[in-house]
């Protein structure tokens, strides 16, 4: 009996993190008789009258939005983070905490209630881009962390389908970049290369797990996925952090953008549920080479627009453990169509 | 302007993994527009002819359960773990993958279909303790690690309310496993005790984060809690494995066990959904001194019966966040009555 990674458990390493995955594929033969989702729709309506993101609706605490056309920021009405707190810390072993400063935002992607990223066209995906730059540019010189985030469908706990993200910014590397930081600069010493433009180059080079790619950008689903349809959107050049792109670096970001969530609209035939958000190097005056610029998108769904993954019991006492290999849900992305399933 | 803990954003470091948790407890008071969960109620019948678990059934494979009349193990049918398969491993530093030979299995808890731990005697979940027990020793005898846990409720991707566990059993040390052992050492090598120990005596004299204590046991929901009710259960006495319990040590736990869960099902009135689970030494055939046999409970419930906190964008990307603090939780837990609420 030789070794099969479609047929026998194994673990796989993410090197980002040095934590480990339980790969389990013949798993994904088992029925499921556990819960099911409501399948996730498309938004159909344009406006929504009890929307508070829709252009001119007055939110929650009384304030009007402006008549935007293309993105709109403000500050969370129940933001997690304040600018202005005491500051506090306590060093004991068993009870270390600190006060964090820090801000939270809400970006809106578009005033049309009824189109998110895939139903948007590149260019307004690049005005996205644009404002995430310059939420970078503009909380990175204030904060050493800004963590850029969208969670997509009622089952990433966001409450309102109008199509928009967060920006949460603060003085503190959150934990899962700290670890990501020291991975890398490892990875740079020991090595003396940039650990994801390696992993980037090998991708492009074995290709079963790529799912788009362009010019500028690759995204695949990495060798080290936890969720069934997780993937990394990893640059073809040297860049540390979202505020250096050039103007078309941020065009063909939209592009694959595009391509990305259509093909995740495509696969379930369903307004794909996922959370997304950006790492790269923190803002601290450092050059930081071993860093590179990347984004994870984390969707649930496992078997249909109704079925999803649990990361639960083993997995919060564990690790993670998942139930088809990267390289199978990466060709059954990959395969999808580049037209949106609701034009066709 | 003072630090206000239960007013002011701020982080807690959890010495067992040395990963941060964010605490903004302003934010428990924002309205709750998003996704509501099904109210997971009490199951009424104690015997289901379509439940593949209870006694003298037929399963999905053919085999028919025995009448069995305390607890019931048998190997799971879709098995994430396989204890034959060929050894494979790559160390490439970004493809690192390795074959992994392990077990998993279904443990029963009741032949009433009807009884969830909260609704068992403290006898009945002294059997239960005695099952673990029993797995441990024998698993143990084979693998290094051994992970007993519990998925209760459809919320935690549990596809049968029939009471029940697990136990996978594996040779490598799982990602969590391996930080708090290494937590456990560093502080065992620098500070010359042990830091589960030394956490309970402290819990003990500062009161505030105690949910149920008796002679033997004492729950709290930890300083570095993530989930918004989770709990830590730890031995007031010395004890690195589960098979090193005396009787009247499982009975004890048996009773704090009884406790807990009722309190659970207490607090919004409801078949409290969670995982729980256990961690000791690894059987690796060292002492490991610098362990503690402790168990945590992860549930989901925020506000209500219905309203679950989503560990979404920043929590995927960043580290976790929690809208209460530990010591509000605590006092929730605390304070519910110790008669469960459907026998009121
Ligand atoms: O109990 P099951 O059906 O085997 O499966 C459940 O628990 C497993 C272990 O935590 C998870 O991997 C699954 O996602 C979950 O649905
Ligand atoms: O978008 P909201 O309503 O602020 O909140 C959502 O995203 C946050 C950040 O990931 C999470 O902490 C919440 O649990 C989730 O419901």
């Amino acid at each position: 009996m030789t070794f099969d990674a479609t047929e026998h458990p194994h673990r796989r390493l993410n090197p980002l993190t040095n934590e480990w995955v339980l790969v389990s594929p013949h798993r994904a033969k088992r029925p499921w008789q556990g819960q099911t989702e409501k399948q996730p729709v498309l938004a159909t309506a344009s406006y929504d009258e009890s929307c508070y993101l829709c252009a001119g609706n007055t939110r929650i605490n009384g304030e009007q939005n402006p008549n935007y056309s293309h993105t709109f920021i403000f500050n969370n009405d129940f933001a997690a983070l304040q600018s202005e707190l005491p500051v506090h810390h306590s060093d004991d072993p068993l009870f270390t905490m600190q006060s964090e400063q820090g801000e939270s935002r809400v970006i809106c992607f578009s005033p049309d209630h009824s189109k998110a990223l895939a139903q948007l066209s590149v260019e307004q995906i690049h005005k996205v881009v644009q404002t995430w730059q310059a939420q970078y540019a503009e909380l990175g010189e204030i904060y050493h962390w800004v963590q850029v985030f969208e969670n997509k469908g009622a089952m990433m706990g966001c409450s309102n389908p109008h199509p928009h993200g967060q920006v949460w910014a603060q003085q503190s590397l959150p934990t899962l970049v700290e670890k990501k930081q020291q991975a890398q600069i490892q990875y740079f010493t020991e090595r003396g290369g940039n650990l994801l433009a390696n992993y980037v180059a090998r991708e492009i080079q074995e290709q079963t797990r790529i799912v788009a790619i362009n010019d500028d950008w690759l995204v695949v689903v990495p060798f080290w996925a936890a969720w069934p349809f997780e993937t990394l959107l990893l640059p073809r050049f040297s860049v540390q952090r979202m505020t250096q792109l050039t103007e078309s670096q941020g065009l063909s970001l939209a592009a694959i953008l595009s391509e990305l969530t259509i093909k995740y609209d495509n696969l379930f035939e369903c307004a794909f549920a996922y959370s997304m958000g950006w790492h790269g190097a923190p803002f601290d005056g450092e050059a930081h080479p071993e860093w590179t610029l990347h984004a994870s998108f984390f969707p649930p769904l496992l078997r249909s627009a109704s079925v999803r993954k649990f990361m639960v019991g083993y997995e919060m006492l564990a690790e993670p453990q998942r139930d088809l290999t990267p390289e199978q849900a990466a060709e059954r992305l990959r395969t999808q169509p580049l037209t949106h399933y609701s034009e066709k």
